[in-house]
């Protein structure tokens, strides 16, 4: 089958990989589309040291199951992979599991290819009223929907997500939903286009004054865009690490302590909640979208999301 | 009067310093004992640019006031300063109000002085059941406490106090009180003496597995403790900053995101329970105390509290 793999000499589009084969409680899908993430631009530098097929998010059909009521359903899957059987999954369940894989990140290969294998126990079904194209964006959604499972988030309070790109405004739509007051912040007037087409309110980060935001949220993955977090977050205010940050960053701890802001690292979310948003269309994904390609052009494609301002690239697998 | 001053040319023990004058709201106090914190020697290295008295852990007796009932009696201050009229002070309080001032550490005089004037505001009494040595901790009790004012600690949990210093000996005993596992961790044995004599469990730092504990508290101030707390902390663990730092630090931003850390920034804390703390006689302070000083023999006290390893020194004042 067609594999976009990560080998030691980089990234190549696979014509022989062969299909996987289903295991005990593992369901074979037949992959629709997936979508270009900037995590895989990380892994592609380096990071977690993957090698595999890449691809975390994904829409298919299931082709065979543990579970038989599943064939031929239209599905997503939760991107981490532990034995529910396990000792430490009541203490850590899937997302913190020690022995967990991570589709297409860590261990297990992804969804970039014709069949993905995955535990049946991950499976969602996709409502009918949710396309293709919306529920590839089903495990960024839930990324942003994850916020709120970590912090109380009130309406009255003054929110700033840093980074208008593929996950911030997701991040931004999510959150204003709330009834916050949400600025998303970017570095450039032509970076915020996109968050005003969507209705989003926006500034430029560098005109913002210190200790204004009670949350800010960093959706950039660069040291400049923490910094400047920490800079706009007020007294005992709270700072969400929303990216994917290679190694060790600088933070300003002197900040931190003095004004007593918390600083909360943010991962996976729960995928049911963003189906539920998707299927009442209360979460513009669709104008994200900017490109798509044939898995046959993946090259091209990840050249394509791996330029500056770029939203989100879509691979179409059959 | 004297006073310890931190100058251009560095700390100097000035015998003609005036005497404060008091303005409206204030009191005058004698001070009797004064402790050296890690932030006074941070101070000296440059933090904050302070020029001025040095010293904000202190005990002395009032000796005029703009409430005449608070003359002649033993006090402690907390040492944030800020008009309590004034708008922000309902949103920010004391400790984070945008104007205020800090005793001996931010625009405002100390208390390594014969006197010092501070707000009557600030003014807390001193149990009579409680000695001049026990209530010069205060302060760094107070900043101990605050641990359990910013987040939930609960008795099942376990925690790891890094640095057995000034600081990490009274967040060990204050923490351990609540009923929680609480493992004192230090470089080396030597460093974990006193607190095995004061009864808390302790370990090496080397020696902790990665990701073990739910509540890790870093003490020490340093670079290398930072990273270390980050290691130990569990997935979804909490990682409390209670040390004064420098300026930048490098962080694992990494394991913070993808563990899903909570990095909180501590500070000051509440005075009242710490004293009330001290009059049970509930945390031995005593203990910690390395050497007492005359002001006169100033110079001599900050180069032994510098030394590594020496815990509380105290000035004597009358």
């Amino acid at each position: 089958m067609r594999a976009v793999r990560l080998t030691d000499q980089g990234l190549v589009l696979d014509n022989n990989y062969p299909k996987p084969t289903v295991g005990a409680g593992e369901s074979l899908i037949r992959v629709t589309l997936a979508g270009i993430c900037s995590t895989d631009l990380e892994l592609i530098k380096g990071y977690f040291n993957f090698r595999g097929v890449l691809g975390h998010e994904f829409v298919g059909v299931v082709e065979q199951s543990s579970d038989p009521a599943w064939v031929g359903r239209r599905v997503v899957s939760t991107i981490n992979f532990a034995d529910p059987a396990s000792a430490e999954f009541a203490e850590y369940g899937l997302e913190h599991h020690p022995r967990r894989t991570v589709l297409g990140i860590f261990a297990r290969d992804g969804a970039m290819a014709d069949y993905v294998a995955v535990l049946t126990y991950n499976l969602l079904a996709v409502p009918d009223e949710v396309s293709d194209e919306q529920a590839v964006f089903t495990e960024p959604l839930a990324a942003a929907l994850r916020i709120a499972e970590q912090i109380q988030l009130r309406p009255s309070q003054s929110v700033a997500v840093i980074g208008p790109g593929r996950l911030g405004l997701l991040v931004g739509q999510v959150l204003s939903m709330r009834g916050a007051e949400v600025t998303m912040l970017g570095r450039s007037a032509g970076s915020l286009e996109l968050a005003q087409r969507i209705g989003l309110a926006t500034g430029l980060v560098s005109d913002v004054s210190n200790s204004l935001f009670s949350i800010t949220v960093d959706c950039t993955g660069s040291a400049e865009g923490l910094e400047q977090a920490i800079r706009i977050t007020k007294p005992q205010g709270t700072l969400v690490l929303k990216s994917t940050y290679e190694g060790l960053a600088s933070i300003n701890l002197t900040k931190v302590v003095v004004d007593e802001i918390r600083i909360v690292g943010s991962r996976c979310g729960p995928f049911a909640p963003a189906l539920r948003l998707l299927s009442r269309g209360q979460v513009d994904v669709q104008s994200l979208i900017e490109g798509r390609y044939s898995i046959d052009q993946a090259i091209e494609a990840f050249h394509h999301a791996a330029q500056r301002g770029v939203r989100k690239i879509l691979l179409e697998l059959s």
